[in-house]
């Protein structure tokens, strides 16, 4: 099943804990807590600055300590938009991967703009669920947008065009998460349906793969194999809650309880 | 005890699950976490939007697919306010069904005239505690507001005239809830008191209401019934739980496993 | 060990409990959540409110009902300062007891600026983490700022030297405790390290010192005994956790069933 198991998914997890990266989040106001917290809890360091007037700043820290930024543009407003892009510039100048998430892209055409600026700023790694991709792919080649019904093979078209289209690493989740870089697709299996009825659970997943970026291997690999971690997680962390309140605490506790070996046993990626 | 036990109040619970509708809310940054998890586990679908630039966006999807806007003046700034006015507007044109809470009216001038002006708009349905109630009758007759120690019935006379004036639903949340339209008031009974050492648990039932409008059922009774299946949940949650750290992610739990059959064999709903 | 054990610690949380004082909090979009929820757990009645519009309004409800306010710069941009320097004179103005948090002082030059303008209104008492405190004892004396792998020792020194050039009391928390106003030092033991595992921790341990100076006694005792009181419900919330999920809901809940009978005889608190 898993074609990476002879590549050590679980040290990923262990260079993390090793390292604990500082993890720079332009997040939204609903997963900055579930987001910081998925962070400590996976061994990384979490900073939530998103003043324009400390970008240069941070991006020097991040520069020289190994760290890595993510954006989320899930409750921006002009001002907002205005620094993430600032920032990103920035974290190109200084070499720092980044990642993506465009929360609710197909909603408005507001944050279509946005995930489009975005984007063409090249992230390291794009993170969205089915609609929020095929959105973003529809609207860069004129399309209408939203279409949260679509299959999850509409999706993976989407992002393998999106990959190819910006030279990304694209990466979707859903029942079955995927993750491309327009030439080779990675598929991940795992997780629980009743991740979905918890908050920004997707937005603390964009966190943690900026983690995994910090340690400078391949992104794609490294991307799925956040994602199968995760997606452990999950399973476990669903076994033991009785609904999707105690979930939340319970999947922050399997986090920190994860071993690489535990990992290197159960994590679920193929190549297709 | 239940006038309502001919009706299926549970019925409401079972539509929401169904059509997993969408909610639309300008919250606070204290309760969105809360608030867009209790929407989850409830059945429907959260979104977090409160940017200027997308408000005429998302009233057009609430138009399209039967969605509800909540507004929660928490933490508003000018900027926010001046959203939310837009927002309202929006919603109005469109004829969406909207809650207001006014939190914290009464606490300074400015919060009174924000939910001064929003009251003016009409929300279907103004959700308060007794001091908030009081402050925003007395504000209107040119009181001087604030009064955290008033009665409930001191409270419902200022629920039932607020409801007249303005032609709307008003719903007073304390040891006992009320509702009314003016005309027809009605009295939740249950809950816990330790519910009010948790924050914005009042806040995620405004959003909870809002889920109920989305049946387009009468709103005094659609109120009624979510007042009663959230004070349901809450003291479920309170049995088992240990202090109100642990009563949070239990009252989620509650909300997601409720039953319809639950609901109508327990809710405790008074006309007066 | 408790050279304070004669002078009844447990008192405060008691009279915490016994008049549920106002807490008005200026904090950071990470730490509301967890700050507001401890407050309550504590006996404490928490506002989040950092309008620029009603901060007099604020100020005036604080100075009469004997409330106390918090000042926290994580997630500050420029309005959130501007409206900050405006609260911490008004609550200067009106005799208002204050605490700072300097979160994330010495990351950045915006961070070190907002810290310093701050600290020259006088702060009742400034609590940070050993970076923070060296970061701002030595960005007034021109040194760099940022070191985070400083020992306590050369923490200690900075928060004496601190105390006693701007006439304060000031904490630092860590493996173990300490707080100073310059002449007189004490160290609280006690914790564990999985509360650096959940984010903003400290800066609910800002609002329970918040709290704590409600009750009008001498701040630097009261500091210490709130910090005491902090580091045994961890103790016990550690030991009930199964990880940095479970505990941050375990922490609430030990912090509402702390008994000052158990304070009195638990407390680790020295004079050094």
């Amino acid at each position: 099943m898993n074609f990476l198991s002879d590549t050590n998914p679980g040290g990923i997890l262990k260079q993390i804990r090793d390292n604990s990266p500082l993890i720079w989040n332009i997040s939204n106001f609903v997963s900055m807590d579930i987001a910081a917290n998925a962070l400590l809890a996976f061994g990384a360091s979490p900073a939530m600055a998103h003043a324009l007037e400390e970008a240069e700043s941070f991006a020097q820290i991040c520069k020289a300590i190994n760290g890595v930024l993510t954006i989320n543009i899930g409750t921006f407003d002009k001002n907002w938009q205005e620094c993430a892009v600032k920032v990103a510039n920035e974290a190109n100048r200084a070499n720092i991967p980044w990642v993506l998430d465009p929360v609710g892209a197909g909603a408005s055409k507001f944050r279509n703009q946005n995930a489009s600026e975005l984007l063409k700023l090249k992230p390291t790694v794009l993170r969205g669920n089915a609609s929020e991709i095929i959105s973003i792919a529809g609207n860069e080649s004129g399309g209408k947008g939203v279409d949260s019904t679509s299959s999850s093979n509409e999706a993976l078209d989407a992002a393998i065009s999106l990959a190819i289209h910006h030279k990304i690493v694209v990466a979707v989740t859903g029942e079955v998460d995927y993750v491309t870089d327009g030439n080779k697709t990675l598929s991940v299996h795992g997780g629980n349906i009743m991740m979905t009825k918890v908050t920004a659970t997707g937005c603390a997943l964009t966190c943690l793969i900026g983690a995994g970026l910090s340690t400078k291997q391949e992104a794609i690999t490294t991307t799925a194999n956040i994602m199968g971690i995760y997606s452990l997680a999950a399973e476990i962390a669903c076994k033991n809650c009785e609904g999707p309140g105690t979930l939340k605490p319970k999947l922050l506790d399997s986090l920190y309880n994860m071993t690489p070996e535990y990992v290197n046993e159960n994590i679920k990626i193929s190549k297709i």
